[in-house]
């Protein structure tokens, strides 16, 4: 079973690379850009008995960090 | 406009980082994953009147390196 697993820094946790990335936008000439932000997509493959509750415990173990990230499992 | 870029390794491109989380899954105890892959998520908030060409042109010339790395655009 295919498994993403999206991490974002939670709202209002600085992002520098995301203010890089829009100030290099601006230099390229792209304007109507007012914000940037950048997380993981985490892409695992794993055994189709996996239980929901080893995900969670992956995600909050080792994947994300809850004190400054959000994460969401989405099975596909 | 929320847009997100998924941002992700091309099939056979060594992925140092995800073969270091494969590992360490493993040595927490998660057995049954065969495969991890890390990519990055970018979201933009981008002007509404924003062109798919002007979204195409970010990606191939900033956001991701087309030489190793596959994108693919989401308007949420």
């Amino acid at each position: 079973m295919k498994v993403l697993v999206h991490v974002s820094l939670k709202p209002g946790v600085l992002d520098p690379q995301g203010r890089a990335i829009h100030h290099s936008l601006e230099g390229l000439g792209f304007g109507g850009v007012s914000d940037v932000r950048v997380g993981r997509e985490i892409a695992l493959e794993v055994a189709d008995d996996t239980s929901d509750e080893a995900l969670e415990d992956m995600c909050r173990r080792l994947l994300a960090n809850t004190v400054i990230e959000n994460y969401r499992i989405e099975k596909l």
